[in-house]
Formats: structure tokens, sequence, C-alpha cells
């Protein structure tokens, strides 16, 4: 089976709608989805940026929060403008890669609709454990173990992979062959070169 | 008959498709487009940029250029980067909005072929003469009026509404009820929404 790297980071908003949509193309065209997690916050601070691009140059910042609720509307998923922008993903990188993989995409999905969708503070160890309460799972154990040097140094290695691989945004789909589609709106285009180059 | 507004900058590289596709898109939904050439540079300089953030950004940049001859060889256009990038577009500017409405198309996706496609320089009155009598008209006339200070005033003008409507890339699609589509992919949705709120 075909694979793909779905890369993203939990505060990335046009990540929100991937994650949402991304496993049911892949499954449509018979593609596996590596989901994997990472901070943006390193590389853009490679190109002088210490804050968001969207707060950093506030008419892209307008135009995509205006666009986001265009595909937010047309996906009907729920969207609200988090109480501060950008949120801090560390915790929700760290929780992610503690999961299995199994449980990464439910959990990463969870993460992105409590963000945007519910107005949640994503930072807060109170909200992460809510969600994973949710899924069945032990917070509290997860909690430490996120925080654990194995899993520090885990996301600092898949950020760092990320950099290499050229990414500078997210989300970002990376094929086999090592093609980067940028962009929630690229996902199709991603999903169908891995299966023609597959 | 809808209508949408269809800002661009000959500099830019994601209008080349952009250019080359949006007519018969637009025909086929019975929309009509309005070509609206204008300069991004002192709409960058705004943000702190005195070259494309193409450059500024190298990830971005080769991101760009890979993505680019993705998408022309999709589209079967030829591409060939320029000898210099970006390419000063500020005489082709002048010299599209001295041309009819009617000839503003043709001579613009002229000039995008000649850019991208036979890495000719636009910023060399040479190329942009030749292009006009390979249309059947009058270079030395056309050229001298596009120097001409209602031309000169008429592009800042262009400009200064451009970033009035907060446009802050290109190409950039707007719907007469103000929504901005910003790239090359998004030509379809901006169209479609002009058409659903004619």
């Amino acid at each position: 089976m075909p694979e793909i790297d779905f890369w993203y980071d939990f505060a990335s908003t046009y990540s929100y709608p991937a994650a949402m949509r991304i496993d049911d193309l892949a499954a449509s065209r018979g593609v596996a989805v590596i989901w994997r997690p990472f901070l943006l916050g390193p590389i853009f601070a490679d190109q002088g940026w210490h804050d968001s691009p969207f707060n950093l140059y506030p008419p892209r910042g307008r135009y995509m929060w205006r666009d986001l609720e265009r595909i937010c509307r047309r996906l009907r998923l729920p969207l609200q403008r988090p109480e501060s922008f950008p949120q801090n993903s560390l915790l929700a990188a760290r929780v992610a890669l503690t999961l299995s993989t199994n449980q990464r995409p439910e959990f990463s999905r969870a993460v992105y609709l409590a963000e945007f969708g519910r107005r949640r503070p994503i930072a807060d160890p109170t909200t992460i454990a809510e969600l994973l309460a949710g899924m069945g799972l032990a917070p509290a154990e997860i909690l430490t173990r996120a925080t654990s040097e194995p899993i520090k140094s885990g996301l600092r290695r898949e950020t760092e992979e990320a950099r290499e691989r050229g990414i500078f945004g997210a989300p970002t789909l990376v094929t086999g062959d090592g093609e980067l589609f940028w962009g929630n709106d690229r996902l199709e285009q991603g999903l169908d070169w891995a299966l023609a180059t597959a």
C-alpha cells in the first residue's frame, strides 16, 4: 500500500480542515497516512519569524481567517477563533507522539476540534486530559510519559526531519519520492501523486 | 453577467498559469473577467520585504519552483526559470494598462509566455515591442504612451486599490461582494463564488 507522511502542527489553522479530511481521502485511494506532528516554531524562527506570519502580516492573517471560515462552512466544521493565536502546540505534539500510531489520528482530530471548534486552550493539560479520557485512555500516565526525555527529544528529531525535508509550513504531505505538497488544498494532489508513483 | 476582478503582477510566478487558465474557466461559467495588472513590490515593502519572499525564504522558493514545474507540466505549459527573478514588471504593467481591455488579456498571456516559457527579459522594451508587434499593434506609439503621466499615475492608483482591498499576493480574484481568492489554485472557487452571489 502506498504511504504518505502528513506533517502537521497543532497550532496551524489550515492543518485543522486537513486533519479532518485526510484519512477519508486517503482511504478512498488506498493510501496509508503516517501522522507526523511537529513544531513549526523553530522553522519559522529560521526565517526570522518569532510569531505566526498571520500575525506578523495582518492582510495575510485577515485573509486566512476569512478563508478558513469559508472552508469550514463548506466542510460543515465548527469554527471559533481561539482566545489567543497561535496556541502553544508543544504539549499536544508531545502527547500525540506518546500515543500509538493507531490512536494518534483520533487524538489529533480531537485536539483540532477543541482548539478551533470550541475555543479550548490546548496548552492546558486539563484540556488534553479531557480529550484523552474521552478516548478511554489514562490521562495521568500519558501526560507523565509525554514530558519524559525520550518523547521530548523525539519531537525535536521530528521537527529536525521536517526542516531537512524542506518543510516550511503546515500541513505538508511528503511522498515516498520526496515530493512536498503544502496546504489543505493540496491533499488530493499529494495523495494522487503517492498513488501514481507507488 | 457576473464579473470578477483578476489582479496579477507580471513578475508573479503563480500568475502565469492563472493567466493562461482564467478566461476559459470564466467563459465556461458565464463570468466576465476584468484583468487588473498591479505591482506587488510596494505591497511587499509594507511588510518589510524588498525582494520576492521566494528569494527571502529559500525553502519557500524551492517549493514554489518545483510546484510550478508540476503545475506547468500538467497544463502542458512551457517553463524555464527567468535569468533573474523576480523580473521588473513595471514596464509590462504600464503597457497592459495602456491597451484596451480587449487587448489586455492577449498581451498579458504573451508576456507570461515570454517570461516563463522563453526566458525573455520582460523589463526590456525590445521584448515588449516584439510582443506588441506580434499582436499587430504599433509598438513605438504604445511604448510612448505607456510612460506618460496618466498611465504612470493610473498604475499607482491600481496598486493602491489592490492594497485597500486587502490584496497581499498574486494572483488574487476579487468578487463583486469583496471576497478575495488568492492563488492559482483558487480560480475555480472564486469564479464559482462570483456566479453564486451574482
